[in-house]
């Protein structure tokens, strides 16, 4: 079974299966898995902390010959940060989550592939124009931080912006039926986080995966709150998508209080500090109605690319003009 | 060309597209052109209006020997009004935001399909003890009142749910890249209507099929505002997705600030009263980023069905399983 797509054709890969660059979740080890089971695997660094990146990437190497990359977080890096990655010899980096432009000719001139997680069609104009490889376009029932637009008719709407270049699906997609309907979309394959979440390989805790493994998607909710108890700089024109708890209960809608109560802030942080799931958050999308238990990253790659061949082909069965 | 599902055998129909009843938007006219074309045309009756009815089931009826059916909300009916609805010969009846148990047996009894639109697995599980024939599963970025999901995680997730009842996907499907994309998630066809307001047929004015055409996904904004400002009955529960306007920019966020100024809201009913765009709603969903114009309801069914079967003959040339 395999499914050809200009994604995988671009890296000679199996599978049109991409890990997400979840920032601190998946390192090397899920990343390589991924790649060696037929996907691309691309590490979460973030913010390319160096530490953390020798580890990670080291672990990658050992895991796997197959390409790999590493996702970074636009706004939170710097050209040198940018070149430190370079040096580590992934395949493809893939930026989000702000101007790629900066960055691109000093990708693209390393021979890296250059993939741009997009949220509204002006990231996508700015992304193409900067010269990207592969678009990715991202809906709101993704986990983890996101724009506005919903997946399903985001994806079909950047696929006839991009022209030739190579659009992926992101949000929302996690087993072969997902996957084969980004396909239709006009897709050459999807980015898949939450799902990966829960692989014994995502650098999680036990608490956090059950936590993942037992949601609904309306236990899901798109927030600032989480951002502004952490004191992170994320922009907010990216709202994240976490698990609620009873924290984000107590602050929903009230983000410019929290951000002057220093009494929450302080029973925040001691809490976080324990890694309490009543306040900290657990990044994670719509897509958690679809996940019912823990697998490994291979078998699941191995299920995703099966099933979507087969909704696939079943779906041509329902056509008249199928062979018989 | 036809695509063949549990919908289209339900109703003897060619085409898995289902024409949503649109409050006063789908009226008899273009509920039968689409049926004539071979889709299944529902009227959009709202509260169930009778002189309106009269009418529009009159021009259904003229127009069409195909089946065809009528939409009702349920928090706006009651058992005299689905009797009077019945007694109008649809072969289907679509109920939508609410529990729709009350008026379920009534329906069944008459022999007609008893349609249930869902947003959420709560609200499916309670339509599939009801004993709905069909479950339509509508996402968030739907145009008009809608719930929280987005169609493409939740559309499996009630698939799954739904066991051997047939489910249609609702909710961002303008061409046949979204039929082709529901079918594979395992739907049995599409419900579509803000693409189809963008049609002759369709009874809105030429202001707001030109706004239609011209927006995209980022003007369109889901909000309380304009149902509080048209004193409309609509449960909290279900927000609308419209077109933004200088009003609702105004009173975004401020839904209980406008309920109480008597002076905002007979702006509002003046400016209404003129059919004024700037202060009326405009229901319309993500999808109008993929309108590009208006057109006739049968060349649209026509060339999704089309352009659906295309996108799945298209994706299933990438399986390796493939004939050649
Ligand atoms: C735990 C978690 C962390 C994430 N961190 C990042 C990140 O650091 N950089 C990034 O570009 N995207 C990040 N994302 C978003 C993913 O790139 C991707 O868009 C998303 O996971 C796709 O939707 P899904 O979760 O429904 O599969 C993260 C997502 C999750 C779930
Ligand atoms: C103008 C308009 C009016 C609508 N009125 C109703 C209605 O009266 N009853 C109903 O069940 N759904 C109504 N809907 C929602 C549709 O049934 C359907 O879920 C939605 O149009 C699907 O998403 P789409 O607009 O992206 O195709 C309306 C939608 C629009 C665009």
């Amino acid at each position: 079974m395999a499914l050809r797509t200009d994604l995988t054709e671009m890296f000679g890969i199996e599978h049109p299966i991409v890990l997400a660059p979840m920032g601190g979740v998946a390192g090397g080890v899920l990343a390589s898995a991924v790649s060696e089971a037929g996907g691309l695997g691309l590490i979460g660094s973030g913010a390319g902390e160096r530490a953390w990146l020798d580890r990670e990437c080291g672990l990658a190497a050992a895991g796997t010959e197959r390409p790999w990359g590493i996702g970074l977080l636009i706004w939170a890096v710097d050209i040198d940060t940018v070149r430190s990655v370079i040096e580590r010899g992934p395949r493809a980096i893939m930026l989000s989550f702000g101007d790629p432009a900066p960055y691109a000719a000093a990708i693209r001139d390393a021979g890296i592939r250059l993939l741009v997680q997009v949220t509204n069609t002006d990231e996508a104009t700015r992304a193409l124009d900067a010269g990207a490889d592969v678009l990715i376009a991202q809906g709101s029932e993704a986990g983890g931080h996101c724009g506005h637009r919903a997946t399903l008719p985001f994806v079909p709407t950047v696929v006839d912006l991009a022209g030739a270049t190579p659009v992926l699906a992101a949000g929302g997609i996690a087993d072969g039926r997902g996957l084969a309907a980004a396909l239709t979309l006009g897709a050459a394959g999807a980015l898949i986080g939450t799902r990966f979440e829960a692989t014994h390989e995502a650098l999680i805790s036990v608490s956090e995966a059950k936590a993942i493994v037992e949601a609904h998607a309306s236990d899901t909710e798109r927030n600032r709150a989480l951002d502004i108890a952490r004191g992170s700089a994320w922009p907010a024109e990216y709202p994240a998508r976490t698990l609620r708890n009873p924290f984000l209960d107590r602050w929903h809608g009230r983000e410019d209080e929290l951000a002057g109560d220093s009494v929450a802030l302080q029973e925040y942080r001691d809490a976080a500090e324990r890694e309490d799931l009543n306040y900290a958050p657990v990044w994670a999308g719509e897509a958690v109605d679809l996940i019912t238990g823990l697998e490994s990253a291979a078998d699941l790659v191995g299920r995703i690319a099966h099933d979507a061949e087969k909704a696939i082909m079943d779906t041509a069965k329902r056509c008249a003009s199928a062979p018989e």
